[in-house]
């Protein structure tokens, strides 16, 4: 018999050429059914689609890429990644596109990963993490890389962001606290150049009045520990902390804890991401849930939607939901009327 | 000026050529502070190797693949995936390499993902969640592509692989209950068509003689508890269960506690594999941590070695280690007696 050819496949799936051909390319116009049935005429046919003849008809790397810039060991520790990567491979896996995950331990080594993409290996990025004046915009833009930014970009750029309010959850917590007979309430913050973090901190500030009891943290277990030390210490000390993650909060909470203050009649504590633990922690830590799964999905389908030709843009999406648990309470009455422990 | 060439690079880095070429391609027989010298060479000349020239140069992808043939969410929700891919990525950032990452959700998405690596996308690949006698194996072979197997596959095969023996501790936890006076302990296995729970199965049954108390699961929470419940039905009932992962034990923990037996006193439980919550659970759950951090780092720096020449072989790691807590205690003495609550 006569080797298959593309042809073939066409006519057993009763489509045509091209429509056998993007399905292969991972274009999102062809429907799951019709994509079923190519692929399933092209097996009973034995037939392969040829690489060459592939990325030719096609030009594409049917992967996205995308570049982290910390230590390896956070896509572990931080339940952010996790639940943002299988997300991506939720919205990827249907059009059979990789995701094309590197972690750069420098800013040439990034700049690399990102060439190296813009040169074959990756149809578009994703970029996380933003910094408020982010290089890799015009830096991807230059490359003629296609992007998708995670978070509220506020400078000018080419490419879609998908963005949500994480300061409707800062500024429900601070009624609520306020609500319970809080008045020193304060905030440790991530590194104030990350778009999040800044977002977080400016709607603490613009609901506070005032950033006397703002500290500036970065993320980690230690810089949580620390800084709630330093709160601790202060003569007219917080009733309550609200943190910028809850692994900032752990580590609060414990200290608190080490200390004798009793959580949370001495002291509220809330946290932000809504970690894994945070719910089986005893007290369970109130925090904001915010859906790195659906972050991650929506985001590879606003990429793969702009490599097809989608004019980017912005898509606010609305996945954050207040847990509010045992940690934050009314605080003891000797504590709301100015008295110390 | 004219435009800066290779040989500029190798003339200001001290090195020849080929070095400048192989420290682009990820060849790890170049030393780090030679790869650092030519790099800097190259950036304070504004030379960037060209995509095309690379490639022939070194016909290298810069890429492992990693297909997953299993549910998205199970990157999330099973904590051994994160901590694998940190400890990949781990493996792979020095030589920069970027992990392709798949998911594919049927055999032959999975073929031909496996398919595109083979043709350029991925020098190699990793290759886990093997089953007793796995198609892959052989798939793999055909299309050429270097491999590392992550666990201990007893059929031929002629790639590394990547094991460690999972039935030291299975024997040690059993040895460790009956010491505290358990009789009648049960074993929920994961799904016994992988290697992996088929070895711990095995461990249990050769060490309790009988498969009275074996149950098949399927690492699954809903699993965890509904064959929970069968044991706890039996009329000589299990006074403690072994389970193949710690998302069936938690299940199972939180199942007891619903129909009021007490852990440890009246029924003990440990998991396998200490998720991050493990330690936090009241009470604190008994677990075999088994280092998929490690795991991953040793498993991508084995297939960097293969994939510049090294013969495959296999790979003996000791990363486990049995970490006993409060839910394995010895059975209240009515229920050591025999009798029944």
């Amino acid at each position: 018999m006569a080797k298959p050819t593309i042809g073939d496949v066409a006519r057993v799936a009763g489509v045509t050429r091209a429509t056998v051909s993007h399905a292969y390319s991972g274009k999102r116009s062809i429907s799951a059914p019709t994509k079923a049935r190519v692929f399933e005429a092209a097996e009973s046919l034995g037939w392969v689609p040829s690489h060459s003849a592939r990325a030719l008809a096609t030009r594409r790397a049917n992967a996205v890429g995308l570049v982290i810039a910390r230590d390896p060991g956070v896509i572990a520790s931080d339940s952010f990644f996790p639940a943002f990567i299988a997300g991506l491979e939720s919205g990827l896996a249907d059009a059979e596109v990789a995701l094309l995950l590197q972690v750069a331990a420098s800013r040439s080594a990034e700049e690399r990963a990102y060439r190296s993409m813009a040169h074959g290996k990756a149809d578009g990025v994703i970029v996380i993490d933003l910094h408020r004046s982010d290089w890799r915009v015009a830096f991807l833009a230059e490359l003629g890389l296609t992007a998708v930014l995670l978070g509220a970009y506020e400078q000018e750029s080419p490419f879609s962001c998908v963005r949500s309010d994480d300061a409707v959850q800062m500024r429900d917590l601070i009624t609520h606290l306020r609500g319970l007979g809080h008045e020193r309430i304060a905030h440790v913050t991530g590194p104030l150049g990350y778009v999040h973090s800044h977002a977080r901190a400016r709607a603490y500030v613009e609901e506070i009045g005032s950033e006397e009891l703002l500290r500036e943290g970065d993320f980690g277990a230690a810089s949580g520990r620390d800084l709630t030390g330093e709160l601790l210490d202060l003569t007219d000390r917080p009733t309550a902390v609200l943190y910028a993650n809850d692994t900032m909060a752990i580590a609060g909470l414990s200290l608190a804890r080490s200390r004798d203050f009793r959580v949370p009649d001495d002291l509220a504590l809330a946290g932000f991401d809504d970690d894994h633990l945070s719910a089986h922690l005893s007290p369970a830590l109130t925090s904001v849930a915010t859906d790195p799964f659906r972050r991650g999905r929506i985001t590879a389908e606003v990429l793969l939607a702009d490599i097809d030709g989608a004019t980017p843009g912005s898509v606010e999406i609305d996945c954050n939901e207040l847990r509010l648990r045992a940690s934050t309470a009314a605080p003891a009455p000797s504590i709301a009327q100015g008295g110390d422990r």
